[in-house]
């Protein structure tokens, strides 16, 4: 072991091998042909990783609490340990034909942090802990980023547990088989900041050739459901004029979502997933056309604005065309910003670091969306190569690895303080 | 009986409210509850409702060929049977949701042709005939058009005879189960000329508020299957700049396929009726969206141009977004031009009979485009509601329905001759 009092604290480093041979030995658990993972939550595979996780987080000598919806708190304490502790984590489910990076990087990454600092008998003032909150991905249970969700109050234990999978089983059902409802209610827990380390899932940083993104905010979400009601006939014998065409419609609005986003750079993000045309008949002119329209932006006042913007132009487009067209809200999901202090400490330990960094923001969901609703937070990206995750192909660059987490550490001592 | 020395000629009607009757005889079989038929070709009730024609025919004095595709031909003797008969004729299978029009009609207004001929006791100098040709429609058994087709040698009877429906039943098979094969080889029947009556199945007559439509041609299509590659990608943190948007492509192709229609007025037609988009998740960028593309025109010049002006606006699209774009074509339909001769006899009888007429196209394809490679031809064009056929709700006012009849009598008398 190294001697605290022989090292100058900027010169501390994560051990990059250690945390990328960790990354690659919990994917093994539910590791698919194409090597990608599937550890769907609260399955088997779910407790194997968390299991694992554990033995890790008790060999270095941290302390574990698993609340009531499986969320798991590893913590090494501090000197004064009356102090909130400074907060990592992330999440280890994964999606069905999901990769090694997207949140278990987050997890390992806290646990790399708390290794090195055993190795140089660092003591924090304030205790440090690593979390793993249950079922971010959704895909197995809904609501997503439900362990989070359930500690930061957004929505209801109840909520959580009742939610069913595919065959029927619930979260309550599933969490008591694998073993992991704890005693601790959810949000019942101290957080004095929260930082998460996470793969970008997007192509900013590899397009710019960046190792860190500073993330500022998490975008605001707006989900419409549009449906457009024209006339169906046939494609024969009805001149264009005379045409009440859906699909044209649609096409028109599509490209203005995708204009409105244009218009509102640099977030502003448009979308359209989901198409359904009816009847869908090669010569039928589509009588009515649905589709999803997915709004981002930085701040809800901007999302809201685009939102208007496409419903506006809807209209004209419908008295226009004479169609009947109608665009509900399905989901909304508010702005994020992170704490000025936390984006201060991630942008402060890549510069002192070295490493090429720019402002980020966050286009996906993260727990760290709700933890921000609770105590000053931030996140580090790192970027995966092409942009891609949720895939088996997901891939990200060791010393991109060993880099957000050398970031993650010297934020979290800044925040957390060292005991001289 | 009147005799035909006490009538002028152009002073003969037919009798429209018996033709309305035997419509709504015809109907009863495979009535629906919502007003339509379902009366598939080759069913139980297709030969009910043939041996329901063929006894109205013998009625009235006709003689009765069946060929091996089914199709029938019901023949009034003129005074000179060497000469080639006038024929008229349609079909009367129906959609799954048809009317009681679409086919229906132009069969029995040659019927109600023959009648009135009787009622006046008028001999013609050629034969006169009435034809119906089997599986028109196609939603059975394809190819479409089909007792026509293999008459005028589209395609083989064996091709025919070996078409399955979805229960893995032939043609073949089913023209014996229900006694329609008969021993005519099919083609080997001369046909002088052909008129065909029908109903416009578009809402141009209705628009123009004009009784008949005198039809030039039927229009050439051109079906093509487009397929637009991009990269899916989570809809959030993938920023715009970044984005291969498959469906962004698409709409921008599918509103010139529109464009393009309109630049080849007034007869082109463009129509993107089917739309498959993949992975169809509202937060990922489609990779990959396939569309059909429908081009109609008067010529077949006009319709190459047509796909000519979309394949290279594809092109650039492609090129622009940085897309894969395949166009392939699917099928191909010649246009249809009618005989001079026979427009022109239309368009006479319209006239002299006083009805307000216009020439038409014909934006689907009849058993009239397959008798045009045979024979002079020519179709009469009634109004229906709204434009709409194929539906149960289809519809056509008795004063068209007798309009048309009459224009059909007059234009094959003048084809057949009066014998004095």
């Amino acid at each position: 072991m190294k001697q605290q009092t022989e090292l100058d604290i900027s010169d501390l480093r994560i051990n990059g091998e250690r945390l990328w041979d960790s990354l690659m030995e919990l994917a093994q658990i539910g590791a698919t042909p194409k090597g990608g993972v599937c550890r769907l939550t609260l399955t088997d595979l779910d407790k194997q990783g968390r299991d694992l996780v554990l033995k890790w987080a008790a060999e270095a000598g941290m302390s574990i609490t698993i609340d009531k919806i499986g969320n798991g708190f590893m913590r090494r304490a501090g000197r004064n340990n009356d102090l909130p502790p400074i907060v990592t984590g992330s999440h280890i489910d994964t999606q069905p034909t999901g990769g090694k990076f997207d949140g278990n990087y987050g997890v390992l990454a806290g646990l790399e942090v708390v290794r090195t600092l055993n190795d140089y008998q660092i003591e924090t003032e304030a205790p440090i802990e690593v979390a793993f909150w249950t079922n971010e991905e959704g895909s197995r249970f809904v609501p997503v980023m439900m362990g989070s969700g359930v500690f930061a109050k957004a929505f209801t234990l109840e909520h959580a547990y009742a939610a069913t999978d595919t065959e029927g089983k619930t979260v309550q059902g599933e969490l008591e088989r694998i073993g992991y409802i704890g005693e601790q209610e959810p949000g019942d827990h101290p957080i004095g900041a929260y930082f998460e380390t996470h793969i970008e899932q997007g192509p900013v940083l590899e397009d710019n050739d960046k190792t860190i993104g500073v993330v500022q905010a998490v975008l605001g979400i707006r989900w419409f459901d549009c449906t457009v009601v024209g006339m169906e006939a046939h494609a024969g014998p009805t001149p264009m004029h005379l045409r009440k065409d859906a699909m044209q419609g649609a096409a028109e609005i599509m490209q203005e979502i995708v204009a409105c986003a244009l218009r509102h750079a640099p977030h502003g993000r448009g979308t359209v997933g989901m198409v359904q045309v009816y009847p869908n008949s090669r010569n039928v002119i589509p009588g009515t056309v649905k589709f999803s329209i997915d709004l981002r932006n930085h701040t809800d006042a901007l999302v809201d604005q685009m939102a208007d913007e496409v419903k506006a132009f809807a209209a004209e487009v419908g008295k226009r065309r004479g169609l009947e067209i109608k665009i509900d809200l399905v989901s909304s999901y508010p702005a994020q910003p992170f704490h000025t202090d936390c984006i201060g400490a991630v942008a402060k330990a890549a510069e002192k670091l070295g490493y090429s960094n720019m402002p980020a923001v966050s286009g996906a969901g993260h727990d760290a969306v709700y933890m921000a609703r609770l105590a000053p937070s931030g996140m580090i990206f790192i970027p995966c190569k092409d942009g891609i995750s949720h895939n088996e192909i997901e891939d990200a660059k060791p010393e991109h690895i060993t880099a957000g987490c050398n970031v993650l550490l010297h934020a979290m001592l800044e925040r957390a303080g060292i005991a001289v």
